[in-house]
């Protein structure tokens, strides 16, 4: 793990994508209005991803635990295609990049653990970083 | 969740893909040379993973705990990109699709993690489930 | 922890109950009209509360890890009071009665704090077990 | 999650009871003489309490992980009503009373996992806030 | 991770062993005296070695879950060496010997943690299974 | 649990030791050689221990959890022995003395795991601190 006592805190963000790509419109109109028998995906989801966020350090061995200041989630759906956002702020010495991925990839898996009693065809698609600010580097670019 | 009271235990098993994709040939010479700073990527990423995968239900609302009686990581270079397959298996009454999936998506943020000091242009693709069997239904689809 | 390897696996299941009493009419609405600004609270405390189902057995020392095969979240609105309901079953050798209990004060406890920036009175009342079958005693009595 | 990058961090407090109601005396004697066959209830529930303090976070998806800096537990016993007041206090941007409130929750389900294999009669009640301060409001109000 | 699939299950036990080495009579006093200020040592050691058994595969990342069906935490004091027994039992496919050993660990820095205000000389000496049974090979012998 | 909302935060270090005693040279061969059938016994022990020293507060109900701000784990093969040393480094009000023992006894306890199957005498000895940095007292000394 790298040493970051030297380091000074800084205010962090990162914003994660993922992409999951349904196999039929019945999928997005029951997502839509609620009728996937697992319950409402893109709420439970987001819970899924705010607590997954947070569990980051846990599952990933060289990650700094950090004060998690703010987590948001957020859906557009094109077609059958629906992207994740999500969006991780903090006050600390290392960025929120894996954070965000992190959670963008839960919740991308939550929605196909809920989505796939009824649709098989269901896939994950291009989880990565499309923003950050606060550290050396800022757009695109890693810790 | 979905009531299994009334399901059969049986063998059941399941390959998940995540793919990443790196940004330049020193990456993979680091990775095969052991020299990337964080330490032994693919060594660590399996530790990683084969938690991950057993973390599953503490992640995903709806999924429920079951035995993991068997998990195995492998990995696959062609040129700039890497391909995890996990494999997981349990004799349970639901499947291990998304186990298996969880790791790969745990394994790939992992493979981030540690080379995002080395190469800031690492993404994550396709993670999706490449076989299963042992429920109704056996090539790839759902539960 | 209470020997078991003696016992036999039997279909168990229990309902438990928690009771969130709010301070006006405007939380209910808001609930309903799912305009409380953390997001929907019903959905996401229902997310939360199947994760706590699952992760009973870390929070208590003497209670045995066993498999969840089901859980349902239920919610009735009565005035000012909301009563959640917790059912779960497991074929095991134990019962899932503080599994359930546990799960209510979850979504009991969720709820709060999502609720807490709209209404500074709200209580968690009377989490108590409603039902169990299974054991060797069947109605509202213990292990 | 709400956004708390530009709050500063203060010193906060926050005391939450939980009352856990037993059904005869011989459950308060077994309790005071250390005879309950799974040990010391008092004792062992104030460690569960103290590790479900800290996990708050893990389980409520909008909760901001924070450090907690100190939690006391402790008990009063009146007739047959047990209760359990926890103290936790942080210096940090947002408040500690979900964590002493789910402190308490998990005392009282720990104190109700021991005492049933000797009373079937046991019931949680009124999990709630005593007292905050060092928040923008003081005595039993909100975030 | 081993594949169990095939394997059968059988009662499995495991005791395991820690010893913790105090410097001074008094802290032996102020165990039995119950006068730590933490609070009482062995209660709320066994409380937290109760749940570490059960972590021992969320930790490990080869070890495979598997339902505890019994956990016992004994304590032996012999001049300022205390012995810390835990035996596990489990019918499974797979032994439960890291699990005891895991439980003894826990236990013993529980011990060290609450004690080292009290007594700066403490150690941890020799974690190791003393027995198991159920196996291929029946005592002080591996998987 | 301590109240520590009074105290400075300061650079803490800690060093921990563990041992771990093989029975045989080619116990010694296949961990050099990366022949263990489990995998990278060194780096995947100490992905485990890694991570294992960020969950200390999850396990040990009175310790403060504080932000890891280091950590690095190394081996020394002399003989049948291994030497596994955990350094932790944080800036914080408490010490980091109990992480990196928990470290240090996770990482060990993961050897034994992953060498059980080629090796049935391995034992863990002597877990315990050997420098500590940054508190009232400084060399070999407790909080």
């Amino acid at each position: 793990m790298v040493d970051i006592t030297h380091k000074k805190s800084t205010l962090r963000t990162a914003i994660a994508q993922a992409i999951v790509q349904v196999s039929s419109e019945d999928t997005i109109a029951a997502i839509k209005n609620k009728t996937v028998p697992k319950g409402d995906v893109f709420a439970m989801s987001k819970a899924a991803g705010l607590l997954g966020v947070k569990k980051t350090a846990d599952l990933l061995p060289d990650c700094h635990p950090l004060p998690i200041e703010y987590t948001d989630i957020s859906y557009a759906i094109d077609g059958l295609q629906i992207t994740i956002l999500v969006t991780v702020k903090t006050i600390y010495k290392t960025g929120v990049e894996v954070e965000a991925m992190h959670g963008a990839s839960i919740v991308a898996l939550n929605m196909y653990d809920m989505l796939k009693p009824i649709d098989k065809g269901i896939e994950i698609r291009n989880i990565k970083l499309l923003k950050k600010t606060g550290g050396k580097s800022d757009i695109g670019t890693g810790q």
